[in-house]
């Protein structure tokens, strides 16, 4: 174990190093470092935090969030202060290529994921905690730094409700209470008492540090927090944002400000001499190898009889309970909807890998990137409308290399009498901006059957939209779907106009395809089930063929399936014309509203013969 | 002042309407109707509630949400007993074109606020309750009915803590906990006291009822509520789900579902006798007039010397300023960042009308909409990425008739070092998305000073993306911007190409200009600034002059500036490429991220070299 001095020697250096490398960047966070400096270097450094620096995919090393990832010239200081970062790469920090960047992201081998958007970390460490103790019964415990400015944030209440009701006794939050923001003063200033009654009346221990850069009391603080038997903890430290440096120190107008050279110059000289030997040492973590589970296969062929209509909604509730054996690392989490998203299948058959996640979108989001940091493929389902919510979350999860499944049911105006505010309409609009994201539609039970493996399979954020009301079978079990394919369901040498849709704007393309036929109008019609990416060789000998394309979707105009065809298409000198929701939707039954929103049969067959005369 | 009696009337009425009208309409929330509705009556008709039916509009009205807003049934019933709404209207509830939809929506004279999406409600109760506090200085209280589940929404814990912050004793939640969600418990079950003991911890009066349809209790709860001193308070009521129907009464499995006709009868028949004849009264508004505050005039013009360059969120925070006199319904909010989003220039000019949001962005949309309800015109401001955080909340705003113009700095990779988590790159995609929504993208400090008082003079929302660093001024004080204008920069009659471009995309357009002209290729160079809607007799022309078209934007390629373009222009024949960030970005100086990301005057040289070779 490190001693005192040493300690005092490694966070020396470590504010050196916070000092120095903001400075050369010319922006940065120094004072935010510098708070939390003494608290992360007691985790480290004092044998509390056990990491094999050499095997950062070690499976029961600890594991360590900076939720206030602005504090990341202190982050890459500590492993600097381990040997793990040369001084010279300190000072790459936030340039060009380097893996120091502005906030911590998985170009740093040590980060456990990016962070940078405030309030996300502790939902992402309720997963890595949530998978620790429920799924691998692994030893290793959580650590997520969190600043005091970002607990106005109301994920952190979402995560500190959840962590207490799953009993997460290894996760540990540290609150740097610095007092300041970044305009100014936070809603409760120093008052650490004021976070303790409120994260307490939640069922979490808390400990409070009235010296946050005292050594003794932080380490008493971690050795209480390691004893907690049955309740996460929360470490509460007063501390002194800008500490070390007097001119610093708990003044106004120095957030997220580096030192000019002649200031650095004097902070340095403060510091006093550095030893630039010293390298703190981590304890290594425990070498109990994690039990395998063994998986009772409920495995079921797909068998969904022609006549009889399912809810896609439904197909993807069977879809998760098949294909389970296949995949053992799945985990299923649901926002209190499990009934109409139909996960609650999978909670049946696998109650033990089913996580209640209760109307929190935003913690869901967090905790399923936790799951998928340390391994597992979580499948997370609520009404495709409220995962708008999460949207912060969701754009942050893409860089953590996540690997989530998304998946959304009652889309689109055809969900009927419920009205406007349970209708997702720009969910695929909000999941296409995701770089590399997928989005899958499927029409019948049959496909969304098949893509639901295909969701699994694929390494990324994956979207599923589902559909409220059953549907009819339109495919047949040996049919094969992919990422970024189609299916042709309509075709002739005369066809005049291709018509794409996707989901249950697929049976109206159908009807109208048969309406138009009788009066001897050929329609190409595509079932483009994968929206991004979308199927362009199909689209592009369509756009050939036909000369014109027309979409239908049950989405507003922008962001949707229609954009995404005028996207593949717009260097090719083919017209796109799009039918979408282009009004306040109402409550009604879905065909009232489809046809209202002139996304209905009766819409596509005017749409066509107007453009065909 | 109603009786005991004649409550116990108006609740029978209620229930049956509550019952009959979902019966009818095949679908709805009977159950979570029946827990609410003797705290409901008692409220309404037991002279708490001050309001005017003849005049919804009355500024001293008393305000009343429904955050549990799939309780339409009852909503609608109160109005029902009140003699607003006929049994026969009753009957239409969910049915296409009635105003009595599934959720509460503006289709209704009395629903301040469409709701639905759970967890929104209080937020807007916050902005209302601010309004008549610190604006209005009216007498008005604000109501807002919460349902239990919905508490695991962090949201309401961001609307808890700025309600304290800033003493809101004019703001009524009352709790309805019948213990009961969707798929089953909710976390806390009937432990009302696990309700007191969070919501009193963030500084609320709580109030418990533990006989949530005894009148005694129920009113005894509202009479201390209402003489609450420099507190908001929360009125916790144990309820029972179904209450008033012995097989509905506390049951799983009987969420959101309407009676069968026969179950209907059983139910009826325990309601006993229905006195159809009686009618509730509501108490009157107070006759106090709001006073005009008077507002001193800091106006300024607009001037930018042309050698200065100014980032347009500096001109951002100019603006307000000056506008205001001119606008003095403008409320200013922001999400703790003022600093750099450059509200904090209004914040120091008139700082009655500015109020700190601090880091929590749902709540600052739903405050800004309570606001917008009661006649203000919020500008809230925040870094373009982090409005991700509150989609919901601006896609419910919609429905809402919201004015809200909302502002998002930092945008794109430009921002350099402080990485991608910090970069709005879906904001445009986002905001496109709501209905008749607005999106502006001024590049200079001139034309963003004309496009902020455009927002201020619109009606609805409209979305302004301002840039981080310094731009060049390009345009003079005399030049002319409106929604759904352009500007053509660059204009030949032997263009050979249209580089479309917005924001910071413009001088690198700018820049490509130059250096192909010196090559004797021209390019017609246009600001779409109003990228929703785009001005499309522009693009037109545009494209027929010069048959093929660029775009280049800093924002991801889906639902952006390129899409926009392509989407107006996908009728037409004309190519559209777009040049768009496609690369998971990193920290850098804003010109190698540029570079890298291919939006730079090289990237786009390069293409057009390409597609005209």
């Amino acid at each position: 174990m490190t001693n005192k001095k040493q300690l005092e020697n490694l966070a020396s250096l470590i504010r050196y190093y916070i000092l120095l490398s903001t400075t050369k960047a010319g922006s940065g966070h120094p004072t935010s470092s510098l708070s939390a400096t003494d608290l992360m270097v007691t985790l480290m450094f004092a044998g509390f935090f056990r990491f094999d620096l050499d095997k950062p995919g070690h499976p029961n090393n600890d594991r360590l969030i900076f939720s206030k990832g602005h504090a990341s010239p202190l982050f890459y200081s500590l492993y600097a202060a381990a040997g793990k970062v040369s001084q010279r790469e300190m000072l790459s920090l936030r340039k060009f290529g380097s893996r120091l960047e502005g906030h911590p992201t998985l170009a740093f081998s040590y980060t456990e994921a990016a962070t940078g958007s405030l309030g996300q970390g502790l939902s992402i460490g309720v997963g890595m905690a949530l998978n620790a103790k429920y799924i691998d019964k692994s030893l290793y415990r959580t650590f997520v730094l969190l600043g005091d400015s970002e607990m106005s944030e109301g994920s952190q209440w979402e995560a500190i409700q959840i962590a207490a009701h799953y009993k997460l006794n290894n996760l540990i939050g540290i609150l740097d209470v610095n007092r300041l923001g970044q305009r100014g003063e936070t809603m409760y200033g120093h008052d650490i008492d004021a976070y303790a009654k409120r994260i307490s009346a939640f069922g979490w221990e808390t400990i409070l540090v009235k010296g946050g850069h005292s050594y003794p009391e932080i380490t008493s603080a971690y050795e209480k927090a390691l004893a907690s038997k049955g309740k996460p903890v929360m470490i509460i430290a007063k501390t002194i944002k800008g500490k070390g440096v007097s001119f610093l120190e708990d003044k106004d107008g120095w957030h997220g400000k580096a030192l000019a050279e002649e200031e650095l110059k004097e902070a340095l000289e403060e510091l006093g001499e550095i030893d630039f030997s010293v390298r703190g040492e981590i304890a290594k973590p425990q070498k109990v190898l994690i039990s395998k589970q063994e998986l009772k296969s409920k495995t079921e062929g797909i068998k969904y009889p022609k006549d009889q209509p399912v809810a896609t909604r439904k197909a993807y509730g069977n879809a998760l309970v098949r294909i389970f054996p296949k995949f053992p690392d799945m985990v299923v989490l649901d926002a209190e909807v499990s009934n109409s998203t139909f996960s609650q299948n999978f909670k049946k058959a696998y109650p033990e890998r089913f996580f209640e996640m209760f109307i929190a979108e935003q913690n869901m989001t967090g905790v399923a990137l936790g799951f998928s940091r340390r391994g597992r493929i979580p499948f997370a389902s609520t009404f495709a409308a409220f995962w708008t919510r999460a949207f912060d979350q969701i754009r942050m999860s893409q860089y953590s290399e996540a690997n989530i499944k998304f998946v959304g049911s009652h889309a689109g105006v055809s969900i009927g009498e419920d009205g406007p505010s349970q209708m997702g309409l720009e969910d695929i609009a909000m999941f296409r901006t995701i770089l590399g994201s997928v989005v899958l539609y499927p029409c019948d039970a049959v496909s969304t059957e098949k893509l639901v493996e295909e969701a699994a399979k694929h390494k990324g954020i994956v979207y599923l939209r589902t559909t409220r009301k059953d549907t009819p079978i339109l495919y047949e079990s040996r049919d094969e779907f992919s990422i970024g394919g189609s299916k042709i369901l309509r075709k002739n040498q005369n066809d005049a106009v291709t018509l794409v849709a996707a989901g249950i704007t697929v049976f109206e393309a159908l009807k109208a395809y048969e309406e138009l036929q009788k009066e001897g109008i050929w329609v190409r019609v595509i079932d483009l089930y994968s929206i991004k990416p979308p199927d362009i060789a199909a689209l592009k000998k369509a756009a050939k063929d036909t000369k014109t394309i027309i979409t239908v979707e049950d989405h507003f105009a922008e962001g949707g399936l229609g954009e995404a065809v005028a996207s593949a298409l717009s260097e090719s000198n083919t017209p796109v014309y799009m039918l979408a929701v282009r009004k306040i939707p109402k409550s009604g039954k879905p065909e009232e509203l489809l046809d209202y929103e002139e996304i209905s049969k009766t819409a596509i067959v005017k749409r066509i013969k107007e453009i065909l005369s």
